[in-house]
């Protein structure tokens, strides 16, 4: 599959296209057949508790789906839309950048499965999970 | 458990404490026996897909998350912190406020499940998920 | 739909087609428009512990897959493929037949979701879940 | 931790005293600091589709669910409560004994996550998942 996977900068296009990956601001590092790598930069926005100021669970969870997501857009051409998602929240994830790791479980027809870990600025591991995602060609 | 249920202004007050969740816009509309009611404003920047304009999957999974939270906050007395979340994307959430209902499934004493369901401004569901949390009494 | 639900009888021969499904001894006590009812057998192979002799998870998540499935064969008329479930655990189990109550959560033309709660025999809440269910219409 | 780690022989003991485990036949493979492998021997039983032949998804799940335990209990040296599970289900698993590949995704005093992968005879991937397992020591 690796002649049909899609370029960095392709990638990079597709994904800056949405705002609200734009407010994750949103990178792509790597793209291999080992799967993908993207960082997203801290915001303060992202604070849930003000006091000891780590990051919202939403945020981890949209970082953990669009990771797993490109993933998978890196193989189809194209992101697809999210079914259903599981994320583990492993450890409060202080102020500073997220890199996440993310490759596909296993690629289907109809439906896919990929999974990503979440890791902060010292390498930690902070949240992890999976999604199925719809991956049936497009009505034409 | 009726009498320690805490009130709407006490939870509006805790809920908008946090950065992401004044971002969200978060009111509570209800908080009773059967569980808790409330919105999130929508903004531009929620939308995943420039064409089709629908909101992203971590906006959602963020609304179940802190929906599920503050059912569990509104019997504690305070939100706790997420353990892991499940949510399933049932139709494209288009522009618009979202009103989430939720409940709690099981109480227990080291962890809990709490279970919401997400609407459009039509009364559609959109998505719907439940969480494990850590209920544990803090530490003194 | 009511007019197209399936009836007990038929849905009893269904699910005791399956080996597993017998070896559960499933019987289908109510379907209608609020869902499906059923009830598994205790075994003493369901036993995980033997000390404190409570079920299994797998026998518990068995039951909520096939309760939640079921739920939706009582639409369509047959047994679906489940693509993901997650299973929340709320209390051992102990000896004594369970009881599940399920309902379809969202019904679509390519893939569905339904949830299940499951019951001691003292009505007490042991474990629920929700699963994600391939619902497209079978290739001709 | 390796030190701590115990020997395959004891979680072969540990995994044997439960009835349904003894029903699965795992048989313990491996376990080092890669994680851990067992192997469960199909039976008639399993199977739900007995026109297609197929293993019920519940089977899956409690290979799934007790893989992920025990390679916790590797490290902890008792097997220890699910708190919830999520399975995804790659492929229909024909007759045949599986093979499941565990490993903990994160350790923590109070609940760790582990994961585990399960392969038909062939070496093709069926089913995986994950799962929160409750890890406070317990109380004297």
């Amino acid at each position: 599959m690796s002649e049909s996977r899609i370029d960095i900068d392709k990638l990079q296009l597709l994904i800056t296209r949405g705002p609200f990956n734009r407010w994750l601001d949103f990178r792509i590092l790597k793209s291999d057949e080992d799967g993908l790598e993207l960082t997203a930069k801290w915001r303060e926005e992202w604070v849930v508790n003000p006091d000891r100021r780590y990051t919202h669970g939403g945020i981890l969870a949209a970082i953990v789906d669009t990771a797993a997501d490109y993933a998978i857009a890196a193989e189809l051409g194209r992101p697809v839309p999210t079914i259903d998602l599981r994320v583990d929240f492993h450890k409060a994830a202080m102020p500073g950048d997220l890199t996440a790791k993310a490759r596909v479980v296993r690629m289907g027809s109809q439906y896919s499965t990929a999974e990503a870990h979440v890791y902060d600025k010292e390498g930690t591991l902070v949240a992890s999970g999976r999604g199925t995602y719809f991956t049936a060609a497009p009505r034409s």
